[in-house]
């Protein structure tokens, strides 16, 4: 396929109009989505609007006036259907790593007779480093399992089972549905990492029995460079889990200056400190960008430009390359990753034809596709690109040998 | 005094530059900048700056090329002289209650035969509420006393003592170098609360031997509402404290995607998740409002305010009101309460005339002084309007009567 050929496939897409909800460089192929989402146009005037009319005109009465008190649970809303959860489950604040510790933090407690943190041998390292700094603080063991033994890993001495939906470097999903079978069975709670699927797959967090999930708003959700995350807790859980970080944004009156902690009701007990309401406000104008939007289109596009992505590759590059993602679409997220032994240098040389993806050690060039943004023309010209450097060895340049230092 | 005579004492102000770094609301008399500091002029165009121009159009490659993995390194260290510390002892990431764990958890972690965290019992209640979860997951006793009693409750059970430097309600000073010494004397570690006095009073967190701090930066450091908190270690305990709270930008190598955890050496081992770069660049922006500003002539300056008030407050309105704070302005921090029955009435009063003070339960008004931009001539309007208040009996009206619900 050409680029004019592409042409039609984005004159066809029912998403296009979602596109122009982006500011994307001129000159770029920007396949690295599923690192830092690209700039929604709304989000300047939005914390302009926030930082001068709010904050600048209001000080202190911003609490009231503008409902900052409420702003990690409405803007949480914007992103239940996103997720396929009900908004009276979702927050966002803190971090990613913070949530998780939280919601690793209130499983455990909640299994007090059993001693194992179950998880993914390959699972992103800064959810590994949590889990471990918990099970340490806690007496309690981490075990990593390969993803495809984990449910047969549940055992009665499990609390709580903790891994990515989708994996960062091959893009390989796990079965949300199967795994929560599997660990409620052995009376096991879970908590997934939705970093690498929320925003671009369609999601059904309650529809699949999920008890707690955290997830990154950086990346497909389009908040910003480190964003706050979100955190989600089943309503059916909500009453019997209190997380180890308490504060008073979680506190049943939090402005009565009790000195006894009494956790509030429902989802609110999982907030801690003030979030930032400037961060909060560019994360919403991010989830503003899936407006109207069906996530069950928008996995299918996903679908469609990774796939167009491999069969472009491979028809252009041979096995000068190799697929490190799988070859179906079910069983991959939205990214896809080739091997190919000069990868790092191969990545840069890309990027300085203005493809933007990245490296993941040891071999791996990575390639998001944000079906929001990512446009079928693009696809075809990354592949192109991608092809000149194979055919003319650009990895062998001096330039492109410097190390590489993105996330 | 008359507002008339105050005007001579801010021509003679050798801070009164330092106002005009600020967009204050026109009518209006801030005495709040102790909840929510004042919007610097600078932060609007700062962040406008970090969102199109970084973000948008440098995308991924802002992380190396605008430096945002050393962001909350960078802009700590713009805080080093407003506390009294070095550069390579602060961090700016997270909320206050997040750091206030990682640091007491830390702390316990490191004295594992003590089982007591020792406190205040009027200590400020979300940092109660963060050592309430952090004793009860770990089996802790959290022990909490008068703070005149706290030197002397430190004994060989006690693994850290923490507390606020500045009481939120009276304004009273605890005596940092007294405590720490106590601490020491028994063997344990002390962890600070400079919220409300950070940015105001002048802090030496070296030269009176502390341990390790924490900090609002939305208060007197003018962040921006939840505004990213400030953690302080001690430079001689670094390397052998480990927070529970362990997550990729504190690796050792956090672009190295390994699997077991691995602290960075020095400050960095205490980051987690990845912070806000966008709440992170307006931060910046309200530590800039400090340039230049000696901490001797501010703290100086916040006794002379402070000061003024209760004598134009009390010469206005005799034994009207009752002055709930020290008299002593080397014991006080940079608020003042007034206890009045109808104390909530009474505020609403003022904010109704554009006097923007705060109430706290059962009866104080509080009133701060941000001493890089309130101005002695707004301190003698607050105690005109204040008189003219409890001349009318302003509190009696019913639309004063609504309950307050502000931080």
């Amino acid at each position: 396929m050409t680029v004019a050929d592409a042409v039609s496939l984005d004159r066809a897409d029912s998403l296009a109009f979602a596109r122009k909800r982006f500011r994307l460089p001129a000159g770029t192929v920007y396949l690295d989505g599923n690192s830092l989402g690209a700039l929604p146009v709304a989000t300047a005037e939005r914390l302009r609007a926030t930082v001068e009319d709010q904050w600048g005109n209001d000080l202190i009465s911003g609490w009231t006036k503008h409902g900052w008190i409420d702003v990690p649970k409405r803007v949480a809303a914007k992103l239940a259907p996103i997720v396929g959860a009900q908004p009276n489950e979702l927050l966002i604040a803190d971090s990613t790593s913070v949530c998780l510790f939280k919601l690793l933090g209130a499983a455990v407690r909640a299994r007090p007779d059993r001693r194992v943190i179950l998880t993914d041998a390959r699972n992103f390292p800064t959810d590994t480093y949590v889990a471990q700094g918990l099970a340490e603080m806690l007496g309690l063991e981490l075990r990593a399992v390969a993803a495809a033994e984990l449910a047969a890993a549940v055992s009665d001495e499990v609390a709580v089972v903790t891994l990515s939906h989708v994996d960062y470097r091959s893009g390989a999903r796990n079965d949300i549905a199967a795994i929560n079978l599997s660990a409620h069975a052995a009376g096991a709670l879970t908590v997934w990492d939705l970093s690498h699927s929320a925003g671009a797959l369609e999601l059904a967090l309650d529809g699949t029995g999920c008890d707690l999930a955290v997830g990154c708003c950086y990346k497909y959700l389009n908040g910003g460079p480190g964003a706050p995350a979100f955190l989600f807790v089943a309503e059916r859980l909500q009453a019997e889990l209190q997380p180890p970080l308490q504060g008073w944004m979680g506190h049943a009156e939090p402005f009565a200056f009790d000195s006894e902690y009494r956790p509030g009701a429902g989802i609110v007990r999982f907030l801690t400190g003030t979030p930032s309401i400037l961060a909060l406000a560019a994360l919403e104008a991010g989830l503003d960008t899936f407006e109207g939007v069906s996530m069950t289109d928008l996995e299918a596009k996903s679908a469609a430009l990774s796939q167009l992505f491999i069969d472009e590759v491979e028809a252009r590059c041979g096995d000068e390359v190799q697929l490190a993602s799988p070859r179906d679409a079910d069983a991959r997220g939205s990214h896809v990753s080739f091997a190919h032994a000069n990868g790092y240098a191969v990545m840069r040389a890309l990027i300085a034809r203005g493809v933007i993806g990245d490296f993941r050690a040891p071999d791996l060039t990575r390639f998001g596709f944000a079906p929001l943004y990512t446009s079928f023309v693009e696809v075809v010209r990354a592949a192109e690109v991608l092809a000149e450097i194979i055919t003319d060895r650009s990895w062998d340049r001096p330039q492109f040998a410097e190390r590489l230092s993105v996330t």
